[in-house]
Formats: C-alpha cells, structure tokens, sequence
C-alpha cells in the first residue's frame, strides 16, 4: 500500500510544478514588533481556488491511472476540499462529485459548482458525510479522494514543507516553530514529513479552535481523543471530529505540543492580515497566524513561521472581523 | 545626468534583489470569465509597506553615496511613496523626514512614523508640497527623493516590468496590453522601459481615476494637460496633477492609449479581487483589475495582465466595498 513519505511528497511536487503556485513567504515589521520575534508567513490562500487544497486534490486526481480517473472522482469537504479536487478535475477533464454540508459557506458551494463538480448536499448534524461519500463510490464507479486520511492527499499539502525548508533556507532560518491551521491533520502531516527529511530543526505545531482541539488533546494524551460536538465555530474548514489514522501516528512522532486559539483571536488574526499583509483569510485560515501574534509565549525560538492556509470568507464574516479588530 | 533607460532599471534590480520581494502572478477562472481573456495579475500590494513603492524607496536610497545617503532623505508623498522610502531608508540606517497631505489615510501616516520617519502634515488644498519639500531639502541638507520624476525611482518601479518578462514568458504569453495604475507615470514608464526591452509584444496602458485622467488626455494631445481638481477621489494614491517632465516623453513614445475608471468600478474591483485573489487593494491598487475587469473591450488580445499596485486602505473604504459589491 502507498505510504505517506517524503518520496510521495518528492514525487507529488514533480506532479504539481507548473500547476500549483509557489506561494509567498510574507512578514511586516508590525507583525514581528506584536510577536517579539522574526513572523513569516506561507501565504496559501493565494494557492489556486484560494486555499492549499489545490495541491492535495491534484496531487491525488494525477496520481489515478488514467482510465481509473477518466471515470471521476467524488469527495466529502466542508468546502476547501471540495474546490481543490472540483478544479482539479476540471483540469484534468475528469468529472467530480462533491459532498458538502448544507451550512458551509455561500461562497464554498456556488464556487464548487462553478468548477465544474456536481454538489449534494448534506445535514453536518444527522448525516454521515463519509458513507455518503462511500455509497456514490460504489455506486457511480468514482474514486474517492479523502480529504487528509490518504496518502496522496498528504503528499500535495507536503509539498507546503518542500517551498518552506528552501524559503526558510534563504531566510537563514534553521531553528523554529512552524505553526499551522489543523483538521484531521493532513496538512501537518505532509509538511511534517517534508521539513523531517529537509529542515530537521523546523519543528511543526498543529493550531486548533479552542472547542475543536482534537489534535491537541490526542497529542497530549497518545491516543486519538475525539471532539465534544461537530458545529459551533466560524473556523468550518477545520471542524474534524479527530485526528486520522494515517496522519495521527505520523504527528505523535514529529509534531511539538499543539495550540489553540478563540474565535475571536482568530479574527483578530484576520484583521492584523488585512492591514499588515494585504491578505484576505477565513478564520480557520489565520488560526496559526492568531496564535504566533497573541499567544507568543507559547512558541519558541527568534523567529515563528505560519502557514496561513485559506481564504475562502464570505463577505459578512470578513466584515465583522474588520468592525471589531481592524484599527 | 543619470538617465531613466533599461541600464538604470537592471542596475536598480541588483541592489534590489534580496531585499523587495517577487511578487505573485495571480489568476482566477472566475475572473478570466468575467474578463472574456485570461487575467493575470501582478500582486504588488505583497511587496514591502503594502506597495510597489518599496522598489522605488529602495532603489533611490541605495544609489546615494554613502556620505550624503547618511545625512538622509526626504519626500513629499500622498502615503505609498511616504512608506516606500521612509522604510528603505530605515533599512539603510538613515533618517527620514516624509511630507504627507493631512487628509491621507490615518493608516498610512501612522504606517510611515513607525518606520521610523519624521513626518510633517500639509493641507493639500492651500501648501504646496514641493516647495515644502524643496525647502527641507536645502535647510537640513536631505536629499529629496521624488515621488515619480526621478530616474532612480523610476528604475526601482521597472524591476516590476523586469519580473513580469519573466512571468509572462513562463506563461507563453509574448503579445498583451498590459493595465497600469497610474499617477505621475513613475510606475507605467519603469514598467514600460523594461518591456520594450525585454517583452516588446507587452503594450503598457496607464489606467486612472474618471476624473484624474491627466495621463490619458496628454497622450491624446501630445502634450502635458493637468487635472482641473486636485481632490475628490478615493484613489488618493493616484490624484497627481499632471505627467512628469521625465515620464511623459517615455509614456508617450511606448504607451497605448490611457483608460480610467470610475471610484465605483475601483472598489467594485476590491471586493472582486478580495473574493477571487484573496488580496486586499487599496482604490487607487485597484482600478488597472477593474478596468479588464468591468471595460474589457477597450483592452486588446487574448489576455491582459493587470498591476495591482498597492493595498494601503483603510477598513471603512474596504467596508465599503464589500458591502456594496461584495457577492
């Protein structure tokens, strides 16, 4: 069975180049003075359908053998997910089928759509997203591509750790916290396993809503710890019930101690983007930027490096996060 | 006397290199839909203090002797200019003293004292800021780096026009307009020096406010023609009185004819940009991506390439442009 190393991730970014943007490596000297430290920010959200999907949803729809993925794909996602494996697939010429639930934002869904996929729609509440999703599979003979329990999922959003140890390189950094936004953890995994094998002294720290710490807690305690409810916070992208089965073993062996952060330092966090970085985040997006600028005692070392992983927010959750934090 | 040419502008690019950022190339399907031709655009509002400025700062101040750089600099500037050299000549390790309209955007005159600049307030209605700046200049022995009309200045903003050749060329794009905003012509005639040396298919075309569009009706003319106004627009970036006496006569021999833009169409491109680019623009940042956005038939070919310049806004603008355009 394929496994999720540092080769996948190699292999993945020769499938990516050309297709996914190398995104920028941001600061402001505003930002270091509010943190005490040196802060760069990986700026995803400028990643193709606005957030760092893109890469794990080509990296998996490229690696299908070609008559396999000529039948499509099919994938269950509160919304970033959705849109990275629905462009994907558009550029791929493939059909895809998304799952979505029925709250996630506007924006998410019209946007799915527009990409070429096929939507249904779900209840977060009283459905169960993944037979869904394993049903239309069997069903209509369509792949299903997870959205970080899978191999090739990990290995695109490895490439993030691939752009980051060269980045970091040129920056002269060799020591350091690399926070980032956390789900099910395939995101941290895959630059994880890239900044292992390419940057040992890089070392990565999930970031969490305070309410949905999953990771935190089964960091903490060794064993997989699932969350208290499924709903209630603006950061929808990263509202998993627990980490996965194939990311939480390789987070309990790389990762340092996780961090969470409130809804409202979240947008905090968006603020202090929009007028120092020039950047538009959601709030799950800004979760690690929030807890490097706000929380500062809890990273380590001179300098602190966060992924800001999407920005796919609707308008009004901006809005408010400007009214209320925006100096 | 030092000349603005293809040189200056790749002598500008080695003193800059390491020091202002690459920026993004930019795109989206949903933009290339509405624009009927591929988009692509020109992140600018990344670089350093938020604008393509930093280049200009960066290179006017790195090119004095050591001796005279020490005793510092000053500039006379509606805010972009302001941030651009007061933070290049804090890099430097010199002082800076920055004159600034009193009715600039707060943020950005807060943005150039924290950079360490002595900033001196003028009223733009009644002062006039150059003989202000003239006068500094002589009493405290500063140099006076100027906002456009100057050929170091002038090669900073070309490196822009250097990396576009670049980009565009990855991209298999050889022949496009490509839409400048555009004050005094610093930024346009940089642009427009290095791709007529390096991309001659590129055509610049210099995008301005509906009511500021000095540029565009003195390359009607032929000859220089002023604003009849000097406020009473958004793009405050933008509101120059006329074309300078060194960018004029290279806009008028490389140029395509001017466009502009109303404030509306700039801030309908904002919230475009905020929800398909996920970057933030200012106004002024704005209305090149709202001109191939909102008058596609006045650009030509099958893609046009967009410099979005700047994203110095405050949050009740954006506000504004979010909840009047905003999906």
């Amino acid at each position: 069975m394929t496994e999720a190393n540092i080769a996948l991730i190699e292999a993945a970014a020769d499938r990516l180049r050309g297709h996914a943007r190398v995104t920028p490596l941001l600061s402001s000297p505003f930002l270091d003075e509010i943190a005490g430290r040196r802060v760069l920010v990986k700026a995803e959200c400028l990643q193709h359908t606005g957030s760092f999907k893109f890469r794990g949803g080509w990296s998996a729809v490229s690696a299908l053998p070609e008559e396999v993925r000529g039948k499509g794909v099919v994938a269950v996602s509160t919304g970033n997910h959705a849109q990275g494996v629905a462009y994907a697939a558009q550029l791929h010429g493939v059909p895809s089928v998304i799952v979505m639930p029925a709250d996630a934002p506007k924006l998410k869904i019209e946007n799915t759509r527009a990409l070429g996929a096929e939507v249904i729609l779900y209840d977060r509440e009283t459905e169960n997203r993944d037979e869904i999703g394993a049903k239309l599979s069997r069903e209509r003979d369509l792949t299903l591509i997870k959205p970080y329990d899978d191999p090739q999922v990990i290995a695109g959003q490895g490439t993030i750790g691939l752009e980051l140890a060269q980045q970091l390189a040129d920056e002269d950094i060799a020591k350091a916290d690399v926070l980032i936004p956390c789900g099910g953890g395939g995101l941290s995994s895959g630059i994880g396993l890239a900044l292992e094998a390419w940057a040992p002294g890089l070392r990565i720290r999930p970031v969490e809503p305070a309410d949905f710490d999953d990771v935190k807690r089964s960091l903490a305690s060794g064993r997989i710890e699932k969350n208290p409810k499924a709903t209630g916070s603006l950061c929808d992208a990263i509202l998993t019930p627990s980490p996965g089965s194939i990311t939480f073993p390789i987070l309990s062996r790389i990762a340092g101690p996780g961090l969470s952060v409130t809804d409202d330092e979240a947008l905090r966090g968006m603020a202090l983007a929009f007028s120092r970085l020039k950047i538009v985040l959601e709030p799950a997006g800004a979760v690690a930027l929030a807890s490097a600028l706000l929380h500062p005692n809890e990273s380590e070392g001179d300098a602190v490096i966060v992924v800001a992983s999407g920005g796919n927010v609707d308008a009004p959750v901006f809005r408010e996060a400007l009214d209320r934090f925006a100096d």
